[in-house]
């Protein structure tokens, strides 16, 4: 196990406060992108926030919140000594440590407790294994020091933490041979769970009890005092998600079966060889500065654990999968913030992401019908889920004055998702080269994405000029607002996408094009799209002041501090946006708007407009959102305000990895990880301090690395090709992987190269 | 005095409670259009709601709310019986009686006190002048039953009832001669403000004093038993509002010396007679429900004490002349609900609304160049002053749950304002075929209406056709809609208003259009107008169902009912709209949306129509405005539930006389007077039983009459032209005023009549 500082996270003591144990089950989760498995310890239960959250099943109960099913807990283990229950929340702890190990996503711990006069060491180590995602596995060990009696509780606890469960009904329970196993339907669609579990147990006396919503082995021992007790516990979940040729029940079986016959050691390293590979093209590297290293390593850990299984089409929710929080839904989050990384990094990911995008296009579709007064074409749900239809409730935030929830326009006004998805789809045309995505359906979600804006837009015959009117950008505090800066440019841009995937497929795939404009009927349209890109009104700079206008009258609203709204608040919970709050009729924004669209258009501002929004929107915001401050960041790495940069850099990089950030938003429970500040980190560092740009022609490069940093070290992938890229103080080293299928143009510090496969090129 | 149970108000007991005191200063209230004063003893203060509000003349002080200005009281006297204060509010009442004579407007009290065994025996009665609006005058007696220490203290109060005071600074008050005087600014404007006092009396000896913001004569007197002592107080107020050729002062001073040589008697036989002629054109008979009469009588009253003064370009706020309440602000209220009384009854006042809008044309064009981003022509204030800006606050209405105000669009999102004031405008040429106000300025106001909302309208390409987006209906409950269909019609009755005052113009008066179309420039907006009055979207009847949708995706909103939100309400002072509300989510109306613009329009849709919507969005009305039920009331008369239109015409007409409104809207004091109710109860005697409708061309009348009433009868202005109506159960009789000037198309139940000078016809 690599106990390097840079590659691990550790704890040496426990801290016995529900806070802290929350927080560490962020910290310390494990994940394969099948399931999350929070960084809880082995006999915690519900009520210390134990969660195995499944991707992509989701269920609802009555009217409460559609959110992930969570599987009932396989690694369970809980010891008694001489008929005395230990656990960290009840028994004295002489020492605790715990540790993950990003290198590998393994997560162990080691306690000594103290219990009738003897010392009980318990160690484990937890994985969920890569190569075999419905698989965990852990390893248990126990030591006394003296001779005691021990009884060792092993197996599925199904008395699972839901925040709007339960969701598992008719659970039947039981044990199959050696194998325990667990079988349940899901509430709303009866979907099949089943949990198996298999222990590999050398010693004590074993027998079998159900008890407490709990599916056991009760192994019975004399334990010898100083000597390890260690078995391996095997457990596998499958649901009817999962392409099983036979039920899920003996699927479950089947894995646990196998991955015992195969044993701990080899699971292990099959498990590290493919985090090995991951690693190898993932990582950056930071020279000179180990705590920025360790934050954002360990943010590019946090994607690579919850990136989706292959061909799953599953995506990655904003919160990933440290639990059921803001109802396991995906948000612009993946595309905005996640996709980049994943894109230039780990394409087959990305591919996944947008996969996810077009098996949801249906739902899009129903929400467009649906919302209003109806639309045509995709409106992309603000918090999708597996059908894509939209999880975002109308009523989306707790009022503590009330105790009533506020109608919110989440839902129904932040229309620029089916943008973000139609841009991300574009990119990844653009950077991979890869046009079967398009014509697997990302041609038609681009289309009916414009489609949508089409029949969102309206024409203002006096100015003769396409708006669009009564959105939520980015910044969540002003609901209802006209041609909102970032929305605007959102729609036009994927107005000019749907112009460019039509005239690339005409004469690429002219089959496929007029089959799919045939398919969605859209030929009498597609002029409208390219007359409102062109027509399309787009904020402008001040002529003056450089500042562009968040939207129609923002400039008119009233000057306040952060502060002094702080101060008004009567309730520290209240929300400060839904219409009533305190920053509505206010400049104070939530988070970045402005400016997070200089960033997804960089190429179209110039750096004098970046820095005069910056320096205009920075001191209003709230940056009361995880995706705010990395916009921030590397706006003013472009302009050269390389101090704040590298301090919003590390605020998002930092943010899972110290998890000081806030809980609640408004009454609503809202802890978990930030998969879109720790995909904003790796952007911070590539596209901001490293300065990376590409698109479809070249990829340029424009470090502006920071003054403590001697070199950093990356990975890219640009149209199936692959390049190591080092950015000292002095000069770029590019290296063109010896694979490479052909050359490509690099622009670095304004001169352009032609990196040819296998070959070095150092730039001053 | 007229003591007719059908001309008077009347209480014979003095209830000593705050509530009871607030509701009667305004059931017995006095007001001339000039000012009016509440229905409060002599004795009272700022405490009890004294007040006199001058129409027209309106304040500031810091941040607070803009509101008219209450003029010290100058009708203040209080009795003092061997050294004990006189009071209602501390001395035991024996016997109290209170009247107010609707025929003149005149109020009178009598009040038997008992103190030191004493029985002391007030009596009072107080008009303010019909024909010299700026004068008040009380006649006040006392007599004791036994020998007494009379103390009188009588002058002019300026301890004022302010709700956002105090509005008057530098007050000089003191005694010129006989005269008592006052002197003062207002605080935002520095307009002078001056009231005189004088009385006639005969016995006694007076000193002065000015003593708790009172200047005061003193009058002290050995009483004789029995014997009854009388004096009679004239005061006036002038303002620079007036058209005076002297100073305020000079100009109170000499009105109240004039009054005083005139004498109480010769005044009052003026004011008398003023009145007389006022009745005989604006009275409406009902002939066999008394209660009926007295109430519709009392409304038409209400009326005419606050019609604005002939010259003022004033108008009629919502509360009227009762208080600073709204801000003594005119609202839609006076266009839609009490203009068509006056343009029927007494022109010379219609005509005086209308030049009010055309006074504060300037102001809607600054609010229309400064509401949200920007628009042309004029966007009428919601709340409108004496300049046309607007009033209304962005924050209008008190939260309860936090003691905030919160964020209401009344102000800019409610634009149908402005195509009411052109509605009313274009009414007034029609139906009086008086074209010189057009030319003063209506032909302007409505060309500026229609810009506003050419540039306020945007266009649907997809759908070729406008659409009015973002408004606020009648219904305030539901903020920020789209296509309200009372709203798209009104807009889409501006544009083929304005394009029908072109062509008017153009036949009668082509050299004023041309100066017209020159001075505001407008010429090349002309097509948008009809272009915008073809294309826009009225929201149809459903197919099936026959219902219009009140705007879009209404009916996707949750039904409910208004018992359920009330039930559900956390504080009884909650307001339901506002973004947040109980309501908003749900399809509970506040007031008549849909049934307004069957009304307002009423001959462009069936009965059948009319039927159908009325009884869908009947039970879905809250009726929380005094403005709806008298929509409900008119459409069920049409349609025939006479029962329903009688309850509905009742509640409208009974509302001030009953005084049992509510009297805050969330946190906020709105006690006051009805005037838009009392225009609604005239509308639904004359055009909902009458079945009266006129346009251009011809009077109908289709009679509806209740199955109580023997018979309705009233006046009718046409052209300029008189004509009494009786309509009985059995027949229809029209008498054409023999100084008539041409013939008139009437038709009464479905025949035509031509009716000509000094005839009577008499159709069954």
């Amino acid at each position: 196990m690599n106990m390097n500082a840079l590659w691990t996270i550790r704890s040496d003591k426990f801290v016995n406060e529900k806070e802290s144990i929350m927080r560490n089950g962020n910290v310390y989760q494990v994940a394969n992108g099948y399931m999350g498995y929070r960084g809880t310890l082995d006999e915690f239960g519900a009520d210390e926030l134990v969660g195995i959250t499944l991707s992509g099943i989701f269920d609802r109960v009555g009217d409460a919140w559609r959110e992930p099913v969570n599987a009932p807990n396989g690694g369970f283990t809980q010891v008694t000594l001489d008929g005395y229950e230990i656990s960290a929340l009840t028994t004295p702890v002489k020492k605790h440590s715990q540790w993950l190990s990003i290198e590998n996503a393994v997560f162990s711990r080691e306690t000594e407790y103290e219990s009738q006069g003897k010392t009980l060491t318990i160690q484990s180590t937890r994985f969920l294994s890569t190569d075999t995602p419905n698989l965990g596995i852990i390893k248990f060990s126990l030591t006394c020091d003296k001779n005691a009696r021990i009884k060792i509780r092993t197996g599925i606890d199904f008395n699972i933490w839901d925040l709007n469960g339960p969701h598992l009904i008719n659970v039947k329970a039981e044990k199959e041979k050696d194998t325990l196993v667990l079988h349940a339907v899901t509430n709303e669609n009866a979907k099949k769970i089943a949990v198996a579990e298999i222990i590999d147990l050398s010693f004590g006396k074993e027998t079998h009890e159900i008890k407490e919503r709990k599916n056991l082995r009760v192994i019975e021992l004399d334990a010898e005092s100083g000597k390890t007790y260690t078995f391996n516990k095997y457990f596998a979940v499958f649901t009817d998600n999962d392409p099983v040729t036979v039920s899920v029940m003996d699927s479950a079986i089947n894995c646990v079966k196998r991955a015992k016959d195969r044993g701990y050691e080899a699971c292990l390293k099959e498990h590290n060889a493919q985090w090995a590979t991951k690693w190898e093209t993932c990582d950056v590297k930071i020279d000179g500065d180990d705590e920025a290293q360790l934050a954002l390593r360990y943010s590019i850990f946090q994607l690579l654990i919850v990136a989706p299984v292959r061909g799953t089409g599953n995506s990655i929710p904003a919160r990933a999968l440290s639990g059921q929080v803001y109802k396991g839904a995906i948000f612009w989050d993946t595309e905005m913030f996640m996709f980049p990384f994943f894109l230039y990094t780990y394409p087959e990911k990305a591919v996944e992401l947008m996969r996810y995008r077009i098996k949801t296009l249906d739902g899009a579709r129903r929400k467009a019908q649906t919302e209003g007064a109806g639309f045509r074409g995709a409106f992309y749900a603000w918090e999708s889920q597996e059908t894509g239809d939209d999880a975002c409730t109308y009523f989306n935030i707790g009022d503590p004055h009330t105790g009533r929830n506020l109608r919110t326009h989440f839902r129904d006004k932040q229309v620029h998702i089916s943008g973000d998805v139609a841009i991300a789809m574009w990119e990844y045309f653009k950077i991979t080269g890869d046009d079967l995505l398009l014509l697997e359906g990302g041609a038609e979600v681009i289309l009916e994405c414009a489609r949508f804006y089409y029949s969102y837009a309206y024409f203002k015959k006096d100015k003769n000029r396409y708006e669009i009117l009564d959105v939520i950008g980015p910044d969540e505090y002003h609901e209802r607002v006209n041609n909102n800066a970032f929305t605007n440019m959102v729609v036009k841009a994927t107005f000019e996408i749907a112009m460019a995937v039509i005239g690339y497929l005409k004469h690429n795939h002219p089959a496929e094009l007029d089959a799919l404009i045939m398919k969605i009927d859209i030929a009498e349209e597609l002029p409208c799209f390219a007359e409102a890109a062109e027509l399309l009104y787009i904020p402008q700079p001040d002529k003056e002041t450089g500042v562009i206008e968040q939207f129609d009258a923002y400039f008119k609203l009233k000057e306040a501090t952060i502060e002094e709204l702080k101060a008004q608040k009567i309730h520290p919970d209240e929300y400060m946006g839904a219409g009533q709050g305190l920053a509505v009729p206010t400049k104070i924004i939530k988070q970045a708007d402005v400016v997070t669209m200089l960033n997804v258009f960089r190429d179209r501002y110039s750096t004098e407009i970046k820095k005069a929004n910056w320096e205009y929107y920075e001191p209003r915001t709230e940056h009361g959102s995880s995706l705010s401050a990395c916009g921030y960041a590397m706006v003013a790495a472009e302009f050269g305000n390389l101090d704040f940069a590298y301090r919003y850099f590390m605020k998002t990089a930092s943010i899972d990895v110290e998890a000081k950030y806030k809980v609640y938003v408004g009454t609503i429970f809202m802890g978990g990880s930030h998969p879109a500040a720790n995909g904003g980190a790796w952007m911070t560092a590539v596209f901001g301090f490293g300065g990376v740009k590409a698109d479809e022609n070249k990829v340029t490069i424009q470090p502006r690395l920071y003054k403590k940093w001697n070199a950093l070290q990356f990975t890219l992938f640009y149209k199936g090709d692959r390049f190591a890229i080092k950015i000292t103080q002095k000069a770029v080293e590019i290296i063109a992987n010896a694979a490479n299928k052909r050359r490509h143009t690099f622009i670095v510090a304004g001169k352009s190269i032609d990196c040819s496969p296998g070959s070095t090129y150092t730039i001053n």
